[in-house]
């Protein structure tokens, strides 16, 4: 059993890591990145805006923690906000707003207690670029603490995923 | 001497309990918090959103890292962006975007070069809410790291004086 602390001093390298990789592909083919979180919180675009060269291809962040933010500044459709649906309107609508090439989205349920009848560790990740638009749904497990970091982690490989194959 | 990895965890708690205490005066008071931020990247955000309850009184932030979110998305007039005016019209158009009742903003240079005719670690904050606009201007020292680490934690110690003495 690794300590919390270690264990969150890997979390934030594991994202170091992946965030950089993402800046030198976004440089790589010229484009800029803007990302929509809701569970993680500003954990994805603070990896981000702390690699290098970030200036140059991260253009920055909605953290649409409310229900509201998501339907109000990223037109989110009227529905569930934890939902396949929502992770692509979140992608769509950061995409517009910051006025990125690229942008990814994350909305789940932390925990400890279910949300709109999604059981904790439901997660949905959508990535929206020009030609490209996926989504995938997770269940990941852990403490809601944990759960935010897989999350964080699993948006940064899909970033990284779509920019090595576009 | 602190090794940086002690004091980056030092930093953390920090912000958590900073962060802790926002949350307990804002549902105290009723009122509900958004943020913008852009040298610091979503570091106010994550430490908000990381607090108890933050479902009920935390709404959002926009990670304007880019200089064209700010003006587009945040209305901050043309001109410099690293300025107590961009600050002051950041927390506006946070609050506006978000729907919060008080929103904090955070706009500076973290270095090692300088920007706009700004030394490394000038940071501009601004706290925008019912009848109350303040705006503070600080010189930190350190490297990039230390000057987002510590203009975070400013920005949640303006939060809270502004809670604590409405």
């Amino acid at each position: 059993m690794v300590p919390g602390s270690v264990q969150k001093q890997m979390s934030v390298d594991v994202r170091a890591a992946l965030a950089g990789r993402v800046g030198e592909l976004a440089l790589a083919a010229n484009l800029t990145i803007g990302v929509a979180e809701s569970l993680t919180g500003g954990m994805i675009s603070s990896a981000l805006a702390a690699a290098g060269r970030a200036s140059q291809w991260f253009r920055g962040a909605v953290v649409a923690y409310s229900s509201e933010v998501k339907y109000e500044v990223l037109d989110v459709p009227a529905g569930p906000v934890v939902s396949s649906a929502a992770a692509s309107a979140m992608a769509r609508g950061a995409r517009r707003l910051l006025g990125s090439d690229v942008a990814v989205a994350v909305t789940g349920v932390g925990g400890p207690e279910p949300e709109g009848g999604r059981v904790p560790g439901t997660v949905f990740l959508a990535v929206d670029g020009p030609g490209d638009h996926r989504v995938l749904r997770l269940e990941l497990a852990g403490d809601p603490g944990e759960v935010c970091a897989a999350a964080a982690e699993a948006a940064l490989e899909m970033l990284v995923a779509g920019l090595e194959h576009p």
